[in-house]
């Protein structure tokens, strides 16, 4: 099977010029000026951009909030249809049970069979033990490199004190493995949540002023210090404090190997989307919790300046209806997360480089 | 009672001069050139230094560590010997009582009766619960206006996670009690101690090797945190590593009111003493444990520059033979603290002032 | 003669308490509580403050700005009726003499027979050449211990730049001698000016466009860099920027001996002044300008914090009528300065004491 | 004329791949997996890698100092034998003319005839006045876009005081050419330099005495502040001190847009070369000079963190035996400059990619 891609603006990680593209067998063979070739397929890109396929390395298509559970891998067509060929899913653990063995029946059962596009694994724990940390190191005979402990839920079996976190950036540190955080201070949290509520405050703004930016700089700060103090490489998802992005711009800058993402929803949407009026503002609930315009250019100027490296979609998909509405009422129950898959890359395009705020 | 100290050099805040004193009934009633009076006492004070008396802002005469107990009021001279007129000293709330009821008990049975300089009381949390943050707001009826809280001790009872910190600082806020902590992250203290250990790691070298500088550092960050989210002040106890003190300078001159002190033997020891022979290193076991020449350097500087607000002694009555070697064969067993109340205003001027290093 | 001041409430450095003063020949040799003695006179105070006498340590009643001489010694009673009991005044160098015989003489000729308040000298270089260079450290032999530079004012005669400053300071450092410099970049105020007056903008608001906070911020950073690569202190004068006062705090806090002042106006106005109507901005033409309420609020808060160790008047008498209208069509042509000497302990206590600001 | 590079490693920004080359008129028509065409000439590129022509951005084949002139363009093959295909060489104003008239003499006369490389120029200011300012914005007209001023050499005529470097910032805006400089404080280093001699300090080490980081620290400092006040880029050739890129990166990180190269023997050299015994120290001065450990970590860190934007070599090739010896007995009058373009990319290599410092 053969395709050329004729006439088309080639885009490279430095360039951009016009070439045609051969694939054949799903691989491209050559990029050339005025390639002919008889071939199976002819597409005539004039005046459209040829990309390389996006990697969105941040999605849920495998989460659990309270009694709701995202849709899965039925919806991944929705990759493909924004121009993300590869995902890089959170597999969780199971409790109880090793990650080798969640994932691989995750894979089996959900992923395989339903897949609409690439893909692969981080781990997520969700029940840090000492069989856990032991398995650390043998994660890169599965494929998987990189694994994720949560630092924001009191009380919830896979919330992880500093010690299972710094346990686990020991057990990652000779084994090639990236220890990512999910930073924000629980206790935090859990005190200031329960003040709201004992307030009468329980619409879905709540659940930003219950998580005000400075719980995630507090623990993206302590998160660098345990990788500090392990000597281990640290990855920090979803950061959408200034404060957070500047401790992980400032640790790498005294050598600490921390690094951050931020995702497409923390650029373009802010804390008044929460306010909207009948329960609308649960759609934007996921944590961390959309911050003010300050926050929004320090992350715009982040991404611009390459002090955040990538840009995921946190992709997370709750349906509105039957999902979102458990938690009227009651913000804590609101599920978290949002669908965002299908859109990162035109979100990125109109708001950041046609604003010229990244190129 | 009239007493003249006369011919002496008299030092204020900010200057020094000749001058006589006159008491009258323990109250200084006249200063002045020549005062000629009939007294019942004339000191003469030619070539001496009239100072106002010190005050040793953090002692401890009431402390168990395990089953030692520090010596009490009956060595309380050693203030007076010092030129220590007044101590601040650590009253420790009983398990199950109230912080009122607690401190009344001390000072009626152990302290009043045999105190031998002037005193008053800072409160230390031992059970953090919700009666305890409900009575902050009435310590100043006892004349009580600053809290302790322990951040570093994982585990035991008097141990308080951030929750407790933060429900201290909001409760501390309107009715001026001053939270002050003593920071280090007790889960990093926790898993670097069992290593230790686990390695046949005894000697009181480890006490310094599982406490390391950044553990300090990283739970003077979240304090401030804390502090900054409550929006009360906050006052960091006996700091010791330099990134601990340049997080509070750096908080204090963002706005944030956060403050520190230091103590005496942090500013002449260093982990050379605890690496004695013989076990005498215990002798130098306290927490956080002794710092490097860098360390040392930054602190001088810190009280120079006024970023430390005061030089205390961390005085800890322990005996050597009976109490220190509780820990022989165990590091984590070795009461922590070394008295320093006696010698603590000779040591600032022997190795700070004559030195040039503080003023 | 003596003098009893009865019932008032003594403020020092550090504490404020009811006592009675003694004072015989113009010295206080007893302070005290209830002194009963015969003197010459009594004075109650009950009610006020007794404060020791203020210092004004930045006047001049020796300057010329064109044709336009300041007011003399003859209006220095205004520091006597502001309770400013010493000035510390500028004193020129007279272009082709030395230091030493042009301050005799304005002390001989201008300032012993008038003064009506205690005063002492800064030198101020006008001529800046090897022979006053090497004059620098015998200032002390005619009491002086400071000595002005003026980075400022290109192509002038007493305009420094950076080999005489750098000169200066080799000059001092032994010595004791302490260099001050009037820091703001003069070839980018002399461009900026040009560029004004060339598009017909001539009316007072324009000293600030022409002398933005960034004329001020680089001259500062260089002055310290120069101070740090002779190894000398250096005192800032009127420092009013942002920027600049944070380069004096930190490069102190990297251990560079910088300090600086500011001064009452920058405390209190702002660039709205400059803007009245009618040429009523004039009378607010002083250099450095003055800035915009984020730079005042940045003051304060260096006062507070001692970042800034004093807070002078910078008192300049120019006349309103005759002197500041001069420069009506050109602002270049405006004398520069303004009077402060009477109010500046008023306005201390008016817009910082009293508003919480400062204490 | 086509050629077929095969079997190759190519290298590009992101990626390397095993791939053939097919060129055609010195143009790549064809990157792919075995291509198979009838061309004039196969490469076989078994084991090597295939990268693009290296740009040395930075390279003098016109410069004299005192009465030295390097070698010029029949040594540009020099390029081409070290892996650089084309240079951006410095194309000096001559006294007198306009940048466009001495840049087209240059070419015409020294350059075009005998290059060996691809080539392109930067201007160099060396008669600093209104005409030169006014010629800016014309010089892309000429295929310049980037223009050097020297800030570093007091008493030259080819030395821009700051008036000078802020008028070429506010004509280089608009035009989208962007201002270079070369940022050593010329007073200091008049003074310094004054000083050694003064004291017989004559050896080659004296050109890093006498040129010491704080002179380049201050001056880009100072270039970026007026880099800030016209609102244009800057760029600053050959960074060598640590506090110089600290600034860079500083400034850069707060939006402004300034910019900054180190060369290749700013990262393997050090002052111990400039003390080599027998003068060979000469060989050795380049201005800045070279730097100690600590800088030279402090660059190689920037680069692979990208604080720096490339390395150049900064080539510049004096005789040693007829004209370095100029400056025997007096270091300031040795030719400042060295050789290094046919080395640079085997440099990066050897010391920094193959030591794990850059990738
Ligand atoms: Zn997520
Ligand atoms: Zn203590
Ligand atoms: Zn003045
Ligand atoms: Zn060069």
């Amino acid at each position: 099977m053969q395709i050329l891609i004729k006439n088309g603006t080639v885009v490279t990680a430095l360039d951009e010029y016009k070439a045609d593209l051969l694939i054949e067998n799903e691989k491209i063979v050559a990029i050339g000026s005025s390639i002919e070739k008889p071939v199976n397929e002819v597409v005539d890109a004039e005046g459209l951009y040829v990309l390389p396929g996006g990697v969105d390395q941040h999605t849920h298509f495998n989460f659990t909030f309270k009694t709701a559970t995202v849709r899965g891998y039925e919806t991944s067509n929705a990759a493909i249809a924004g121009g993300t060929t590869t995902i890089v899913d959170f597999a969780n653990q199971e409790i109880g049970k090793s990650l080798k063995e969640s994932i691989e029946k995750y894979n089996t059962h959900k992923v395989a069979p339903k897949a609409m596009c690439d893909y692969s694994f981080h781990g997520v724990v969700f029940d840090p033990n000492d069989a856990l940390f032991a398995e650390i190191p043998r994660l890169p005979e599965i494929g998987v490199s990189s694994l994720k402990l949560f630092m924001a839920y009191k009380g919830m079996p896979y919330h992880c004190d500093d010690d299972s976190v710094f346990k686990a950036l020991l057990a990652s540190k000779e084994a090639g493995v990236t220890i990512m955080v999910h930073a924000e201070n629980a206790d935090l949290i859990d005190v200031l949540q329960k003040q709201c509520l004992a307030k009468g405050e329980v619409d879905p703004i709540y659940h930003a002023v219950s998580r005000p930016p400075i719980v995630e700089t507090e623990c993206t700060q302590r998160a660098i210090a345990l990788s500090e103090a392990a000597g281990a490489p640290l990855f920090v998802v979803h950061v959408t404090a200034k404060g957070a992005m500047e401790a992980i711009r400032d640790a790498y800058a005294r050598g600490i190997p921390a690094f951050g993402e931020t995702c497409t929803h923390y650029l373009v949407l802010d804390t008044d989307n929460l306010a909207k009026p009948d329960f609308e503002g649960a759609k934007y609930v996921c944590s961390p919790a959309l911050r003010s315009k300050e926050h929004r250019d320090a992350l715009w100027a982040a991404v611009q300046k390459g002090w955040l490296k990538c840009v995921s979609s946190d992709h997370c998909g709750f349906d509105w209806a039957d999902q979102k509405h458990i938690g009227r009422g009651d913000f804590t129950s609101i599920p978290n997360g949002a669908p965002g898959l299908q859109d990162r890359l035109k979100v990125l395009w109109t708001y950041g480089v046609a604003k010229g705020k990244i190129s």
